[in-house]
């Protein structure tokens, strides 16, 4: 069997095994993707838990099977927050994800924070293709929050955030995941242009790359997550064209997900 | 008449002072829950208001018609004007309903001010099966925010709480409400089981709670308010079965509701 | 050509300047209306950034296109944000726009912050009528964050917030924009009634006010952003009854407006 059918394989089972184990997942998110993150979780299969003050976080985090930390808007209590659950996370190897919103020059406050979670070695780093190149060190132009560079440009520049993390997933057109258990860069095609126009979309990847985590490796954890947001994007694209409409089908085939469809319309490459 | 009869009669003369007075309710709740806590009073017939600052906290609680406090994402902030908001409807003899949102023992910094709460005795209490016998003094074995005990199970040890409050409603596959006012618990039935698939119903239950008790007694209140989502619920479902589109038909018949339906649909029964 | 038909030119031009530019929006704002206001600005066809802490808030209003303030939820580090931020702005010469939700009486604490940063010169305050009056010195009956008044009742009274601010929006059943470079006022029809029944959709407004104002000026802006709204809710409401429907085709027809649909549906009237 080839590996990349073995992969799609191993992708099915953790499928199946979020179904089985409904993990419970402590997100440490932004006020926008809050209760967007939560539905994708649910519609997923995972029990999401947004425990973001510092007073209940540590307790919290030891008992959640996976931790997934977003840094789109922190408050002084979230950050203190994502540091004493990352660091927890990591003393109790518990799988954790960071997507580090904003990363850049202008946003330092958050970035420096970004740099303290480093240490606590996150299992994934999750990130649009201009974080990404700006935590490998590049400066890179920023726009806000959206990313202004193409995932396929990048891929190469986060090979050197390996020493930070098992894997990096870079979202875009197509998405790209970078692990220290495989010698080969995974593409990962699909989804729809209207994806980017609905906001936390790359919010609840995260989270819900942190689910899968909990139930697989975080390779085959990042390429499961981001499989199942290609392909959901695909499937609600040819239900609805317009980005309400589009929104509420793109939850809709989130839940509806299952190893079939996965087999169907999975299309990823090993480059 | 019967008494069923009756509480049916009064729920619909609840949702018509509902609609008639639209009441202002004060909500301070969790940051998943607040964007859609919001659309169902506003669909609903109430008019809502998310004060949650302890500096406005005191003025605006005197001026509301109910309050609805939930305890899901607090923040040191919120939980100051949870104190505040709750001793000044205690004073005012403004109707407020407590949601107290992930109480037990791995949480503790919340369930210590849902303790402290409790001593402004709300009206209400809503929650979960597993918050429920939790704050009614036993161990359950918590499973982040959602609950992993049956309401069926626990009603009876929630006649312990009927010492902080007049009410007790506890949400699940179906409702159970208990009250000091009768002699019997009543049973909700209805909703389907895609409800706990979208994040924050509960907790918009709770609000919606609130908003019933602004025009009614705590008893209808609590029915209303379980019979309109449970209602509506299955009149969604008829309408649309996957979770995404599920979502919206909920708010869709949230708002239609009229008393010709809650006569045709009303499930209860007096154990 | 009429004057009526030089500012439905300018519009179309605003539009299209939108969808060439996508300007970088910088949005401190509600917990209600996070969510929403970054999909409306999003299916615009802006870039929105959710940046409300006050340690970050300076270096991003320097790179913002446009600053868009809501004083719907405070918090004390969104307050020191929105203070810095409208400095930053006005020195600057970034185009800003205040929406000073629930102002009054009862509200004191996020009062006092608006009173402070109407020193910094908003381009635009956009509001309700109740807001409107009251800011412009009138005690009227508060009741929330929803407006007791009509808006053509109070357009009068708005004349003399001309000394803050360059425009004034009011919006209602029809909304009002006054405005120093123009002798008239500027009525704009159009809208549901729907639209009131769905939370945030004013704050969203405020928001898509300082994306129009990012490439035209602060009339055009104003004019624009609200003629765009009281397009879509008309659409909308041809395409769906029903509140949640309505809420998702309210997006769809946001994000599919152009020149085409202002030119066939604009509803504007000079006073």
């Amino acid at each position: 069997m080839s590996l990349k059918q073995q992969l799609i394989d191993q992708v099915i089972e953790a499928w199946h095994s979020l179904q089985d184990k409904v993990p419970l997942v402590q997100c440490i998110t932004n006020s926008v993707a809050t209760n967007y993150t939560a539905n994708i979780l649910l519609a997923a299969g995972a029990s999401p838990a947004m425990i973001d003050n510092p007073f209940e976080t540590e307790a919290f985090t030891k008992i959640s099977s996976a931790l997934s930390i977003n840094t789109g808007t922190p408050t002084t209590e979230q950050t203190q927050a994502m540091l004493i659950s990352a660091r927890t996370a990591q003393q109790q190897q518990t799988p954790w994800v960071l997507d580090p919103v904003g990363y850049g020059a202008v946003l330092r406050w958050r970035s420096e924070t970004v740099d303290q979670l480093l240490n606590f070695k996150p299992n994934i780093i999750r990130a649009n293709a201009s974080e990404i190149s700006t935590l490998a060190g590049n400066q890179t132009e920023s726009k806000g929050v959206d990313s202004t560079l193409n995932s396929q440009d990048v891929y190469e520049q986060a090979k050197s955030l390996l020493q930070y993390s098992e894997c990096i997933a870079i979202s875009g057109e197509s998405d790209f995941i970078i692990s220290k258990q495989l010698n080969t860069v995974i593409q990962v095609n699909g989804g729809c242009y209207l994806q980017p126009k609905i906001t936390a979309t790359g919010c609840a990847l995260g989270a819900l790359t942190a689910a899968y985590h909990a139930v697989s490796t975080p390779t085959i954890a990042a390429l499961a997550s981001h499989i199942h947001f290609a392909i959901a994007g695909n499937l609600a694209y040819e239900h609805a064209q317009t980005v309400g409409s589009f929104n509420v089908a793109f939850l809709d085939y989130v839940h509806m997900l299952d190893d079939n469809l996965i087999r169907q319309y999975v299309d990823i490459e090993l480059l």
